[in-house]
């Protein structure tokens, strides 16, 4: 259960927060539009290498971040460029512990070297899947998780409440960061659905859907049924996704929510 | 100049050291023979990941490296698998600081996590090249060098005497370890020559080389004919690579000649 | 079935053949010894680039078939250099048509540049078990394998007879080779088993499994019980891997006991 | 010299035709507006998944050309997905043979099972410039381009002209288009200068540019002083690249003066 000793102090500020999957290009080739995001969100999830993002856009992110206030997440994913880390593969947990770490000692080493430090850490795509649903690969990944932070207290994990990801989360000792998406799709039993499992969101749809669960607590579910959040307990992130075709508008009508909420 | 306030401790207590290239497979596919490597060397430098390598078996090189007891030294190479990080590309500064950064965070979190340290920082083929000949490009990469010890003395980096690579050691305060090579070439001029500019070495010949140099400080140019060796001044390493067709053989005789120099 | 007429000339004549997936190198890397091994083969399978090979290894595999007087097969795999095409991966129909595609027509376009005719297909890894699993993807991969010959008979299609490999091809009128394996495992119920679930193979075993073929058309389950194998029908093809350890041992085995049992 | 008989009698038939680089996505990430370009073009150079662009990318160019009558170009590139194939790579006359039969058969394989034949090669960025100054890889790469028409009439080759393009293909009987850029530059002296060596385009200075070129046959060179093009002898193509960041406005404007010129 989340608490307030356990909620990263940085999240538990801000609230209800809003974090976006970003730095998702891969050296030529761009995908979300960056530079335009940063001033609308809390917490950045920046991509590692391994399912998007290269050290020159890492860096690109890293400095924007600083330069907008925005906590740096490390976000990472499995090695597998060509299906963007959202092909589920077979990996074993040493190769779950071997990936983490470099992933986020990657991302750790430049946002050192920025004078920074890393906000939190939340893995993309069906690498967050795999380790929601093998807890042999959740705990190799808390592992390295821990091992960020070997004099200081660990940084917090953003993931699905209810799951082994908090689990293993407070088993640990890791600070958990409840997460809920609104621009995917949940099923009628509460279980997160993928990108290529959800319906494209609308623009309307993800302002309903953020002030829904502003005000009570409820959003929809993927047939568009009242689904009620058990997560949503005061210390709570909102993600969207940087690479949806109407990121930009999406992220604004979060935005609007969220401050029209907080007045 | 190398003296001993600025070498690092470790290299110099073993006076004439051994490292080779180690953990450039990868991912199905291996290079050199690493697990018979390891007993014969004193100081391994591991691929992270760009040039060649990848997480699995970086962690599996670490791991060999603290069984045998063995300094784990950082190889990060150009990002150029295609290339084995052996062709020149263009680079700006930016971006080799964002190179060194990301592979040098990488390994470091893996050495740290096993709770191991870094004993130096050794750049690869192409790569070590820039930084000998390009002073911007090797400042821009001696600052990523600096950030991985905050707090602490700075990482001995291995390099080539009387070059880009000392002059700018010296300057920033980073220990310099000079480094010496024997199955590949020096021209006339004392300019080390690339594996592909290099004549391919014989066992006999590395043997042969590695004795004169221990007795006289001297060795042989591609030609063959006599060269001394300004760099010889107590504290140096010999590399050796082995991804050379007969590397456990240049290593054995290599060895063997070091040992019977010390005796 | 297996028919005088829809078996390709050169494996019917041939008999009991040996196929070798060959060139599974990368760039600076190397797996098989191809050299050593194509003495000692009848038909040679390329890797195409996508789960292994490069244009250049490419090019010096086909030259190398041709000066052996070894059969050329394209050898396409998944698209996933990173897990050597043998995870298993989501692939819709089109895409299997557009990956074939691209691997078979560079191949072959080396071929023809190269004076020679391809003499077969077969697929690789993961690939080759999703189209024995999977129909819809059957019928996508001999669209592309048709296409290849618009003004000839189809080249031949080497898989695994009773399954949907077979079934396609008799549909469509390609020529079908059937494979037997022995260096990988069989389970008791004659399922193929991948690389990673058989057990390791021995020489001896080798030898003796190609004997027992020969001699009464049974070989022997993972479990090392005896196996009839109903696709031992005249004219068939025995696979081995280049990337096991003992490949050449394998090879040699297998080649002897081929020779003895056509004197 | 370009003629009647050399000319193919698609380009000649269009006399002043419009290309473009397409299909330059990668994978999950696209580049340019394919989908709008496709409308306003006459050739497409589509990329062939070495310099950028894959296997299912490639299909999908090659049907959109298909319904739109759009000319199927193949669009080779260095082996260099990092640096977009615009970095100068050293590359070996038999390597420029193998990855451009590669290429070259990967796409021909694709156009021809989809029921169409290809209309021209031209190669992209560092791969297009070494073959204009290098000899001997323009003679390695035509060889592959020959070897594509065993029995029929040579594809043309799009290039530059007096340059080696021009003077090998003369030689070898390869059908030669000229080649005009107007989003990027010339030097005073004529020679074309690479994408990151050009100032970026503006859109009114495409539609003046082209406007020029088919009144008067002049353009202006990067320091905007008019410079004579002797390329523009009754067929020629101009290309623009998907990949700026206009390129829908450019492509307009071009279109717009080319449409004006030919009423």
């Amino acid at each position: 259960m989340v608490t307030n000793t356990t909620v990263a102090q940085a999240f538990k500020d801000v609230g209800v927060s809003l974090n976006c999957d970003m730095g998702e290009g891969y050296y030529r080739w761009r995908l979300g539009p960056d530079e335009e995001l940063f001033p609308l969100i809390d917490f950045a999830n920046i991509a590692c290498g391994m399912h998007a993002g290269d050290h020159a856009t890492m860096l690109r992110m890293v400095r924007l971040a600083k330069q907008h206030g925005v906590g740096i997440g490390a976000h990472p994913g499995l090695d597998d460029i060509k299906g963007f880390g959202r092909r589920k593969l077979d990996i074993t947990p040493d190769e779950v512990y071997s990936l983490a770490l470099y992933q986020l000692g990657a991302l750790n080493a430049m946002v050192k070297a920025e004078g920074m430090t890393l906000s939190h850490v939340k893995p993309h795509g069906a690498f967050y899947f795999i380790l929601r649903d093998d807890e042999a690969a959740c705990r190799a990944f808390m592992k390295a998780h821990l091992s960020l932070t070997p004099n200081g207290p660990p940084l917090p994990y953003v993931g699905l409440a209810g799951t082994t990801h908090e689990k293993v989360c407070a088993e640990l000792g890791i600070p958990f960061v409840p997460e809920i998406f609104i621009d995917i799709d949940y099923s009628a039993e509460k279980t997160l659905l993928s990108v290529p499992m959800s319906n494209p969101p609308t623009v309307e749809g993800i302002g309903k859907k953020m002030a829904n669960i502003l005000k009570e607590n409820t959003t929809f579910d993927k047939q568009g049924k009242p689904l009620e959040l058990p997560e949503t307990r005061g210390y709570y992130t909102v993600c969207l996704h940087s690479d949806m075709p109407t990121a930009l508008e999406n992220l604004r009508a979060a935005r609007k929510a969220v401050d029209a909420a907080k007045k």
